[in-house]
């Protein structure tokens, strides 16, 4: 077994569970090395105290599961079997307390799981793999690192297409173009490109606005690469801004730098998105600022942990998040700017190397 | 209320429920208009009997949601609060019986529902809401017919860029430009371009893998536009193609007009499948065609029904579905060839065009 196997092992024996069912797709690729997205198909790994791990897969994906995961028992299932019938087999009668990740396996799924398994109880072990995933091994963060080389390099070859005129979808095809041929997997989520008043849109979707003179500019995107992402925002100005504008840009860069200041292990994970957020409301635009500081970058684009100002957790040593505090103002613009940092033992270091000062392009 | 959520109340009525909560963010779009992807926040629609609907959002998204939605009763939740507070505000103590997706609800947003509303019974309503989906309008047909149009203009012009030496991945970065150049939201799932003994994996990822002669290449790969998905696989000859995967192209051929041409209303979905696989199994390659023969398609790329050889649901006019025998040899090379249909009163019309006979391309 790999040492995360055995790392979860003695977690499952720790909290006195008989079995897992692993059933994340990321937590399969995490745990055996087999990266697949099963869609509506059932995927899971079963792990049984003392026992041989068994990979479940669909048919059609029993090559490439042989190819790629570490696991090499591997029980597969057709269109028309029930996964859960492999899985009563391979578990029997003794399973009394299972594993499963509550926030990951549907309401449905369950049901069948507890009527074919008829185990007595049933814990979430979600917070166990996310206890192994937060804390980021040299490996993990150098795959990381390139992710983040490869988005920068994107938005930095990107940029030179920007003109008046062109639309922000178009932008977007250029980008993902860029991506693929720089050698990423593909964009870790959907390539977010908005200019003009658009940028007040949080979660706005690249549509066929032409960028003018005097637009902000926003891009917010990130690849995934070798199983891990990459996420960063930048707001530029096309030609010169209002001062208004101006003034958002340069509190929220404050805001940034003052968010990332405030990290170092042991302090909570709210502590920072109050140090950042307090440059905002004292600006007077803390209603603007509707969003949690940063959320945490991995194996997924948005993972443990969330930095908003009720978390207090602590951080550690090894975490990777993001700090991207914004400003939206409703039918004028918006301002976002986000890095991906990592925590060490003496404090921070930031994985984003993408200039922040205001910069005038186009 | 739109005719939908009418239609919905009714159907609400009817099963004796007091309450729903819609939470696929899709069925929110079906429903109100508003389209959004809420990553891991909380998106749901509220609706009790005989009164107005409520939408609750994430704060971020609230703007978005005002300007799209045809409900315009929204309640929105910070990163800090708990929308199942907004719920039980919502929902107060009157409800016994509520309707919810248990396809889609996570075992811990259920356990997190149950803990806040305390409801009597709760009761997956995923089966009327695909009832409601898989009947579709003209307007959706239009839609789909749009979406497939532009995944087949886009597989047009991609075929010009092949040439020996060029690599997968170089492929799809040009296909995923054509897509949003030509005017797709973006791709519908993960563009797949596999050649040589690749294309022996039905789920297999594009790689570094440059095209060769004698190489069967597949394209299997979608739009997403105006909300609906499109989905087509072809595959290709580069050069001259040895006898036995001839062979193996004509089969999988017969077998997709076989099946096409098993379907009309009332017959069951199984024997669409049975009448294609017979083809194949006749061949000696039954145990090569390892998947279903399709699903259907709408606002989902993979949503009901489900064509395999146990579904004995019948065939409705109006659902869409695909049609996508394939035949898979370990270490030589698989085809598959991939047909959106439409079920009519009369039978069947076939939504993509893009010609099937075997061609060498490159």
């Amino acid at each position: 077994m790999t040492d995360r196997l055995l790392q979860l092992d003695i977690k499952m024996k720790q909290q006195g569970l008989d079995a897992l069912l692993i059933t994340d797709p990321k937590h399969v690729y995490y745990l055996t090395g087999f990266a697949s997205d099963p869609h509506e198909r059932f995927l899971g790994l079963a792990l049984t105290q003392g026992e041989e791990p068994v990979l479940i897969v669909p048919a059609l994906d029993a090559e490439a599961a042989h190819a790629a995961s570490s696991v090499q028992h591997i029980m597969t299932h057709s269109d028309t079997d029930s996964p859960y019938t492999l899985l009563k087999q391979q578990f029997g009668e003794r399973i009394q307390a299972l594993g499963v990740e509550k926030d990951q396996l549907t309401v449905s799924r369950f049901e069948l799981l507890q009527d074919t398994l008829r185990a007595q109880s049933y814990h979430d072990v979600g917070a166990m793999l996310q206890s192994m995933r937060v804390n980021k091994t040299t490996e993990e963060i150098s795959r990381m690192k390139h992710a983040i080389n490869l988005i920068e390099e994107v938005l930095r070859q990107g940029l030179t297409r920007v003109q008046v005129g062109v639309t922000e979808i178009e932008l977007v095809a250029e980008l993902e173009y860029l991506m693929k041929k720089l050698g990423a997997d593909g964009p870790s989520f959907e390539t977010m490109v908005l200019s003009g008043a658009n940028t007040a849109l949080p979660h706005g979707t690249a549509g066929q606005r032409k960028i003018q003179n005097g637009d902000l500019l926003m891009f917010d995107m990130g690849v995934f690469a070798n199983g891990y992402a990459s996420d960063i925002t930048r707001t530029f100005a096309v030609g010169d801004l209002s001062k208004e504008l101006t003034t958002i840009y340069n509190t929220v860069l404050n805001a940034n730098l003052q968010g990332i200041q405030a990290i170092r292990p042991g302090v909570s994970l709210a502590s920072i998105d109050t140090a950042a957020r307090k440059v905002i409301d004292l600006a007077g635009y803390g209603p603007q600022f509707m969003h949690r500081l940063g959320h945490g970058l991995g194996m997924d684009v948005h993972e443990y942990p969330s930095v908003h100002g009720n978390n207090m957790d602590l951080v550690q040593t090894g975490m990777i998040f993001t700090v991207e505090p914004g400003i939206y103002v409703p039918g004028l613009g918006g301002v976002r700017i986000e890095d991906d940092i990592v925590v060490t033992e003496d404090g921070v270091v930031v994985l984003t190397s993408f200039p922040k000062e205001l910069t005038i392009i186009g």
